[in-house]
């Protein structure tokens, strides 16, 4: 992994940040810093040379962003058509899969011609999962828009759909060939999407990186207002996962750490049905990793005051940290186990969760009680 | 690559061979003999203790051997369900696909466990991209119940579905866990569903083994009526494609040799509308063989009497060798140019084919000229 400082017209240099994600032959960079959108045509040409392209971004995004990235491919002579897909967590389905798929063949893209997700998660995991089918593989190019998808759906190859039985049940590790992280496209998400994204940044410090939880403590504030605290932010939450995901490209062991609060979560944004209106997949995740960290102090693994400290920082940031702060019909326990049961991480009937030792001393648990977890949840589905 | 005898209760032990697939941690072995459906649950409880598995069947091969199959899954204490899909290629469809992750998720089975592919090409390709893409690649076990699978399909971890826009066209590499070619099985296909798998064993002496081509020549009888010969000529073809395989996972090389015969085969599929009353895959890549050698004798590489010898042992084995044995409406060449401009081997509009110096001396030309493939075609249309 290395981080260099580039040269660029639209932002000083040092607001500019390359990490390597090291995959041996499917090694690739990722790029961030304010103005990128710009230069995405002169930087895809760079490593592409000679790619035609399909973008796909939903419509919200589309009408924001895809004229410049349109304009900036353009520019750099990469013809490109465009496949506007309805905005939000529905589009990630089979039908819309299915259309990206036959979209990219109307078109004719050939193996090494690529898939450019323009947007957040839906959209990466989407678009990434179409050019990981088509031909069995083409390439595919990241351009994500919101700050979960800079700092986590954006690196490290998974792609997917949800099924009806649970979230990103479908899908293939399929690399990108490059992933471009526009940090001041950023300023366009609402104080509710970016504080969601945000939670993806604290889990970094939460699962190793303590000293990075407590460096997030006292820069939140110019995070939030876009300083360069937020590209640094951004590249060491993607330097975190490059790390993790180059020595566990598919989830055999270590990569597991980076479901901190996802066990839990999954099962939250499974039972509010994915209803955005309710609860975002950030929001899922911070409420997931207050209860990461309260269900390892009940289980004598971990200081309540870390816990507590958890919590304090995720509210400071506008986050959920408990179940009963998710609007709407209150959810019964039988109902979370039952979503936690379906989990892709269940192995043989036993229950994976990662649960910590205190603030950056996370750890994966392979065989936690079911019992221990209803019990736990019983409790909290009252708080 | 080993060749081992292994002991059975319902063969000789000389009848049956075991084929190595080596491909590092995913490497497999491939059993080959009649009477293999009846160890099947023992052959996989030994290899993939504790699973629980879906056995996906298409409502004929279902009714013929699934009974039997469950039978040997029973015995073996491996809990298991049934999907039964309609016959014919065009299950290999978007929709069908849907239907197999779904049913998967329904039996919630985990990453550790089975989807069972009991048929021919259709339903392993089917079952098999299932299976690589519910939780991100679950295990796979194929159970070939034809000879084009047991020679072809099965080996090598290609799955995928078809597109409206061509075959083969959308898929993943996921490789099985075990595969159990029941030669015995071969003796309920009609003659014509034997002859068009017996196509692909003929492709493996025609790439670069001119002694089997021989061998072939002279056993061609005994192999269709299902002595010892039919074991060893399907051990030798997995045996080759192993080799291929192992060299080349993805297709980025010399696996290309694989597709003797099949460009010019895929598009006569296209134009035949995949109508099996018309053309199956086997009669497909017997006529684009026998179109890649005339072709290499237009282009001045290929002695004639070797692309004469090719037809003729072909027709013996009662395959068709030219397109106007085609039944139905003739193709145009525009028709014919058109699909092999959308196949999967293109790459940046160059057409890529398997030509050939003779029998046994296979190649892969990359930059074919179209105009030469369409003054042939012009001339092959009438014939």
């Amino acid at each position: 992994m290395t981080s260099t400082t580039r040269p660029a017209a639209s932002a000083p240099a040092a607001m500019r940040e390359s990490v390597r994600v090291s995959l041996g032959a499917r090694s690739y960079d990722i790029l961030i810093g304010p103005g990128l959108l710009a230069e995405a045509g002169a930087e895809i040409a760079r490593r592409l040379p000679g790619i035609r392209a399909l973008v796909v971004a939903d419509e919200r995004v589309a009408a924001l962003h895809a004229d410049r990235l349109s304009a900036s491919l353009d520019a750099a002579g990469i013809a490109h058509s465009r496949l506007v897909l309805p905005a939000g967590e529905p589009t990630k389905s089979f039908a819309h899969l299915g259309e990206v798929v036959d979209r990219v063949l109307a078109e004719r893209l050939e193996r090494g011609d690529a898939v450019i997700a323009l947007g957040g998660g839906v959209i990466g995991d989407l678009a990434g999962f179409a050019a990981g089918i088509v031909r069995r593989g083409m390439r595919f190019v990241q351009v994500p828009t919101s700050l979960l998808a800079q700092v986590d759906s954006s690196v490290g190859g998974k792609t997917g759909i949800n099924s009806p039985r649970g979230k990103n049940l479908v899908g293939v590790f399929h690399q990108p060939a490059l992933v471009l992280a526009d940090t001041a496209i950023l300023d366009t998400l609402s104080a509710r999407e970016f504080a969601a994204g945000y939670a993806e940044v604290v889990k970094y410090g939460l699962i190793d990186r303590p000293d990075f939880f407590r460096w997030l403590g006292e820069n939140r504030e110019a995070i939030f207002a876009g300083g360069p605290e937020r590209v640094e932010a951004i590249a060491t939450s993607c330097r975190a996962k490059a790390e993790v995901v180059a020595g566990d490209e598919r989830e055999d062991g270590n990569r597991a750490l980076l479901n901190l609060g996802h066990t839990f979560g999954h099962a939250l944004e499974s039972c509010a049905r994915y209803d955005a209106a309710r609860l975002v997949h950030g929001e899922a995740v911070a409420i997931g990793m207050a209860l990461a960290h309260r269900f390892s102090v009940a289980e004598g693994l971990c200081p309540a005051e870390d816990a507590a400290a958890v919590s304090a920082h995720l509210a400071a940031a506008g986050l959920p940290t408990t179940i009963s702060a998710i609007p709407g019909p209150a959810f019964t326990v039988d109902e979370l186990m039952d979503k936690i049961a379906q989990d892709k991480k269940v192995v043989r009937s036993a229950l994976t969760f990662i649960l910590t030792r205190g603030i950056g001393r996370a750890f994966v648990a392979r065989d936690v009680d079911p019992a221990s977890v209803r019990r736990f949840l019983a409790a909290e589905v009252g708080c």
